[in-house]
């Protein structure tokens, strides 16, 4: 790869023709982010960084919290869901997996995208989108499982998707994120077992 | 009730040797809270309303967060829990009611209070604290069930009760509180019953 010119490298991100732009300050953000933490944040550090005039950033994001909220789940990994034919097990790879991502650091940067949300109506709406996309996609874990007939054919896997969603964010917004294999495990029996006492 | 003398009234509650000092700054967080919202709230249009010198309320409350969190508190009803003598009715009357009771207004307070949790380290901790208390409270609910035999001896009562807890943050913290009887006694149903099939 060449090195563009002088010229070319100084002039803004907005200015240049390059169809990567907005992936171009994506980058800038994350880097940003990655460096500085989630609190130093701001959409004027990200147009210094990203050589970008605030227009240009705002024509895509209109807040802060909506260019958080990308970046997390551009960095987010794929591999949160496990299949392993047994809902159980899967549910507890998937509060555990979770959790663990957002002890990483990651769930600094998701915490203050909740709290921006409840500011701003623009990353509200994108969160909102954001935490329906992925009941949908945990709640493949509730469909697998009713097509294996493991569970009632008439649950409902957006809510039993919630109940697991919002456990882990409760988790994360009261500081609560040590928790072990063993504590997964009983919140996933408890939502696939319920409580009632079993006959055998 | 007689009017204090208007010197006496002039002078800053912190000067008053009057022990509801800490009452008082309570009454009148309360009162811009009412008439101004959560947003507008601030430590400093407090100690105006109140006629308290800032270090006066910083003395009790380190920041917005834990002021606005006794307020909150304070202004909770108490009877959110319910003992109809069967757990679901009661699990179903705990979701619908504090739900109703964030949709009147108090749950733009709340959402302030843990937006604020995420960036106010002592605002964090006084919530962290509220919530295993709220979740003592709401575990009773399952305590009961066990003694009566409904469900079973090992159930983790603060478990069960921060399954509730979550779920309702998190429609909370999405803005979706349009939730009626119906999806509040499914969302009952699913943690008491779980999911697995039943024998009859």
């Amino acid at each position: 790869m060449t090195e563009p010119e002088i010229d070319e490298r100084r002039r803004s991100i907005g200015a240049r023709r390059n169809p990567a732009t907005q992936e171009a300050i994506l980058d800038a953000a994350e880097a940003l982010l990655i460096e500085d933490g989630p609190a130093a944040f701001s959409i004027e550090a990200v147009a210094r960084r990203a050589r970008a005039g605030k227009p240009t950033i705002y024509r895509w994001w209109p807040s802060r919290g909506t260019l958080l909220l990308d970046i997390y789940h551009r960095q987010k990994p794929a591999v949160i869901h496990a299949d392993t034919g047994a809902l159980e097990e899967d549910v507890t790879l998937f509060i555990e997996r979770l959790i663990g991502y957002w002890r990483g650091g990651a769930g600094q940067v998701f915490r203050q995208i909740v709290a921006e949300a409840q500011r701003d109506g623009a990353t509200a709406e994108k969160l909102r989108e954001y935490a329906a996309a992925r009941r949908h996609q945990t709640g493949a874990l509730f469909e697998r499982a009713i097509a294996r007939g493991e569970i009632a054919p008439d649950t409902d896997p957006l809510l039993a998707a919630e109940m697991l969603s919002a456990f882990a964010w409760h988790r994360l917004l009261t500081d609560r994120l040590d928790l072990d294999r063993a504590e997964a495990a009983r919140i996933a029996r408890q939502v696939v077992r319920g409580l009632q006492i079993k006959k055998s």
